[in-house]
């Protein structure tokens, strides 16, 4: 009855390197999730740190936990932690806010950087029109406080970064502002070159990694990345809206502020001075008081990485979604679902369809058991988390979709109705 | 041997209207808190919501939690349930971000309301030199940004506010950033006179009512407040460093922009356009992704205030105050430590005391079970949380902070020697 071959896919699970990985994980119950793109899954180890956290260091040791429980050093704590994920040596990275909080705070900062090199007129902001349109609005944002002749976001097309990104890059440049992995399609841009290009043209350059963390083998150190930020809730298990993390390149510290300077930036926090001096390392980017609870949850999700070398991460990412490829093939929905995601070796850790039922189809399919993701206007995008995902999810995945779409399960009225997230 | 009256406490705990609310709460083991002022309490239904958010919305449902548990509207959600504890009207409230970084937010916004209505002179915010410092530091961190011309601080005296506010506002004067308790002192500045003088002048008024939103009535409609932001995690026990809230007047909302632009602040978040367009209501206040975690313990949280009038609330505060007072005259301890903070009708929830050895003493009250805190650089603070706080708590610290005064416990090296968190 079925076209999967289940033997073939199982053989694949048993020489997985990363197999052991999944029993960390709280797997939702008779459930293929392929959305750790969206939200990662709990591990059992955050589960009784988030629970211990509660109980424990708030309920029993409440305010002297600052100090007894490290509370007060959790921003750098994790930020090292989360270091060698991406590539970066420690005292460099650190925990906090969200990526769209972060981003003002480094945009800020490399304009200023920019300043500081006598370059006042670069203040012109490079991203590319679809990317993760918060990074976008922040730019907008900036750019409405300070007037665009200090600050102006200029959108381009992603295929004329990619062809033609020498030209883009003018005297007026000031950062390009790059996510690596597109949100909607997958596409993986060529961040080192990038960065390669536009330092040769004094740009300065803010990477967002919110669908590369922990999914990918990322290098900001030796790209010479200038500003990095990304997100802790997708590829490193976090939790819902877990704090962000932002990346400095050493070079920078001690040579710019950033705005956003609230007291937990400061040199000295508790001296409570009415002047703001900014702290000498990375701390610099802190700004209020960070959640304890959240942050926890993220301290304690990192450890599911140890021991993790991220290049076979990248492989098994990447032979997950052949599989699903294959397996699609072999069901005959090749070419009723057009895939928009480029070739292996351009692409992350997700693969994106378009289909004018799209928004139904991904909602029959949740009803199956089976968690992608919908993303406008008309994309459904399917995540592979190697810390979890197995072979035998894709052929589960591919054998309910192909009784979705046989069955034409997504006309029912129940799947056509929009919820509030989509 | 004790100087205690603990029968004349008792019989007040048996009268207080609010004895009941204690046993929603985790009390330390042993312990007497008198730090509620600093990190409140968990629930007991915190702990088992962040234990459910965790466990069921976030292990099982994952994804599907953005939509089925709510997760998308808590930041609304929590803001209107904490609107009646600040006496604002629904549709003015939201969590989400830091204090720091929702002053930010507010700063911006009241600076653009004042060019909207052509008052481009107006570009000083005026503070009270000790208000917390992270209030300052926002201001100084817009000012680098913006330039002084567009936005300078002025520190005041606060006797100065409070004696000739008129004279300090000028034509230049955009903001009022008052915070309503003095962290240090516990002096409750007189706001609804402060927002008078300030609107008779054309100034804007922020309120930061980090010491007053949970432990005294607050009437931010009523007062006319132009914008208020707060804290979670003091008197409203959202848990170690859980999200803030801020508030803008109905009157002012759609009327201006704010700076940190991000996703969640837009009209149609799931729209992913290009463009930002702010959300024509409270939600124009949101950034990033909201951690959900933290905000579920503050939903949660914030039940202990279900039926809780702020009128009783602020008279068992006064009277927890007073009995400390007592006691610590009929232990002879009244002159030694000098009260910073003044009277009764212009206090907050708290005493401050000035002593030499003020750090060194409040290590060995902890040691003693007596949580109490300090504050730079000589202070001794005791917080009253009449949710929590019982008379005989009172009566157990003075005997604890006597015993500790008669045999010079304090002398000890290991109360002299500080940690990270003071």
């Amino acid at each position: 009855m079925s076209t999967i071959d289940f033997s073939a896919l199982d053989a694949l699970d048993q020489r997985d390197p990363l197999a052991d990985k999944r029993q960390l994980f709280v797997i939702p119950e008779d459930t293929v999730y392929l959305d750790g793109n969206s939200l990662g899954l709990l591990t059992h180890a955050t589960q009784q740190r988030v629970a211990e956290v509660t109980r424990q260091q708030w309920g029993q040791d409440a305010i002297s936990s600052w100090n007894k429980h490290q509370w007060v050093h959790l921003p750098r704590l994790v930020g090292d932690k989360l270091a060698p994920i991406i590539g970066a040596a420690t005292g460099q990275v650190i925990c906090c806010d969200s990526i769209s909080v972060n981003l003002f705070k480094a945009l800020s900062a490399a304009l200023h950087l920019q300043r500081q090199r006598g370059e006042q007129q670069r203040t012109k902001v490079i991203s590319t029109r679809d990317n993760f349109p918060t990074d976008l609005y922040m730019v907008q944002g900036l750019e409405q406080l300070l007037g665009a002749q200090h600050c102006h976001l200029q959108m381009v097309e992603e295929a004329d970064l990619l062809t033609a990104a020498e030209d883009l890059f003018d005297a007026e440049t000031a950062i390009l502002l790059v996510t690596e992995v597109n949100f909607r399609s997958g596409r993986r841009l060529p961040v080192a070159e990038l960065i390669r290009k536009a330092h040769a043209a004094g740009v300065l350059v803010i990477v967002d990694l919110a669908h590369s963390a922990g999914a990918m083998p990322v290098r900001l150190d030796e790209w010479q990345a200038d500003f990095a930020v990304g997100c802790t809730y997708k590829y490193l298990n976090g939790g819902p809206g877990a704090p962000a993390f932002v990346y400095v390149a050493q070079r920078h510290l001690g040579q710019f502020v950033q705005p956003l300077a609230g007291w937990f930036g400061h040199a000295q926090p508790f001296a409570f001075e009415p002047r703001y001096e900014p702290a000498p390392g990375i701390e610099i980017m802190l700004s209020g008081t960070p959640s304890v609870l959240a942050m926890a949850a993220v301290d304690s999700a990192l450890d599911a990485f140890a021991g993790v070398d991220l290049a076979v991460v990248r492989e098994k990412s990447l032979a997950l979604a052949e599989a699903f490829l294959q397996q699609l093939a072999a069901s005959g929905l090749a070419t009723e679902f057009e895939c928009i995601s480029p070739a292996a070796a351009e692409r992350g850790s997700q693969l994106s369809f378009a289909h004018p039922q799209a928004y139904a189809i991904c909602q029959a399919l949740i009803d199956a058991k089976v968690v992608a993701d919908f993303r406008a206007p008309h994309y459904l995008r399917v995540g592979f988390t190697p810390l979890y995902t197995s072979f035998r999810d894709i052929g589960v995945a591919v054998e309910q979709l192909t009784h979705i779409m046989r069955e034409q399960t997504y006309l029912q009225p129940q799947y056509q109705k929009r919820h509030a997230v989509t």
